[in-house]
């Protein structure tokens, strides 16, 4: 049986990944493919319980940046162990909203977390595992947080300042255009331009694998 | 006014640090200094979350190492920044149940976590703040493992192999013998021994502090 591929969906809030993540759905059942779902933070119990403390805007207490740095991580070495993993090994795909590359942006780039850290915890935590296809959906944080902001209140990370986001979206770009695995998808374009890029990807990808 | 100092009692399960913490409090409160005391993992709302998390023996899903050493420096992070530093700012001492020294024994020394990894962790959260007395209560995991289970349920990690506290108690020597913060006490003497060999190193800290 051959193991299960890992594609990412990234990008900042009101980007269009959830959108986005059922036009991938869509293309993997098309082809027959078995898949499940993750999101990040989250999507353990044990996950979803640090996703609640890092979103929440209500603390009675000083969140640390590097509290939120590291319990990113602790989430994302429970999905790792519970969930991803187990679902490669019997020849299932995962989905992801949001990956590793989301702390990469937000607690890199955002954060202003050094490279070399994020690094050294990435590897700890992940052991140089890495999705197999990433679709970043770029887009101005000006029109993402406008997108957001129309669809419900906003949470504690999407409460920061607009030059927060733009750090995000820069690091986002640097680490995308490095890497072959990662596609750049223009989120700002209209709905059917974008699904139609997305699927473009996903049936490029599937040729290849 | 005086910047308060951090006294911390160490020691694996049983070595007796609950009793020994009554003693430094009695000896404080016969200079009358004004103190507070932390317990580690835990100590704010949010970090005694985290404690339950770690500590709690019946997940429905697998805790990884990486998932334990990332609770354990995000609870210290609230910690400090929610408690430790506002106390030691206003010149309270505080006396703590455990520090950054558990985790160089336990995720360093049990869970053989290399020297550099847990440097670079223990960094990024301290940023180079560290207690300036730390009592180690020496004991066998033998010793200290019957007088933690005559007293009750273990938890979690108490239900490590023995082997485990060996690595647990040798990098608590390792680390002991090379810095001169840090008194080694031999837990395994009578109670009256062990609180009369703390009440010494208490009142030679005062001394000179
Ligand atoms: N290309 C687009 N043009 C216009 N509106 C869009 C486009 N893509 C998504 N939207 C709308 O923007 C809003 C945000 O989209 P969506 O919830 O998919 O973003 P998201 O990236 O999943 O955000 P979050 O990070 O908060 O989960 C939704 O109301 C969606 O319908
Ligand atoms: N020197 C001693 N000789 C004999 N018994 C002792 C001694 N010190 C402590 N004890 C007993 O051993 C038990 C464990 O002690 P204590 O709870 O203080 O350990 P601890 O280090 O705080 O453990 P934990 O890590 O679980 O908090 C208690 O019942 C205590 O009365
Ligand atoms: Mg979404
Ligand atoms: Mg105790």
């Amino acid at each position: 049986m051959n193991k299960g591929q890992f594609i990412v969906i990234e990008g900042i809030e009101g980007a269009g990944k959830s959108s986005a993540i059922s036009v991938v759905k869509k293309v993997l059942t098309e082809h027959g493919i078995d898949f499940i779902n993750t999101r990040e933070p989250g999507g353990t119990p044990l996950a979803e319980s640090l996703r609640d403390i890092v979103k929440s805007a209500d603390h009675q207490e000083i969140l640390t940046q590097e509290t939120e740095l590291l319990l990113m991580y602790a989430s994302r070495s429970q999905l790792m162990a519970n969930r991803i993993l187990p679902a490669l090994e019997k020849g299932q795909w995962v989905i992801g909203d949001r990956h590793d590359l989301s702390s990469r942006a937000y607690q890199g780039g955002g954060r202003q977390f050094n490279d070399e850290l994020m690094d050294t915890i990435a590897q700890v935590t992940l052991k140089g595992f890495k999705p197999q296809l990433t679709l970043y959906l770029d887009i101005s944080p000006e029109l993402g947080l406008a997108r957001a902001q129309a669809r419900g209140a906003l949470d504690r990370i999407e409460l920061e300042k607009i030059e927060f986001f733009h750090r995000v979206r820069n690091k986002y770009l640097e680490i995308a255009l490095a890497d072959e695995t990662i596609k750049i998808i223009d989120a700002s374009a209209p709905i059917p331009v974008v699904h139609n890029n997305i699927r473009l990807a996903v049936n490029e990808f599937l040729k290849n694998h």
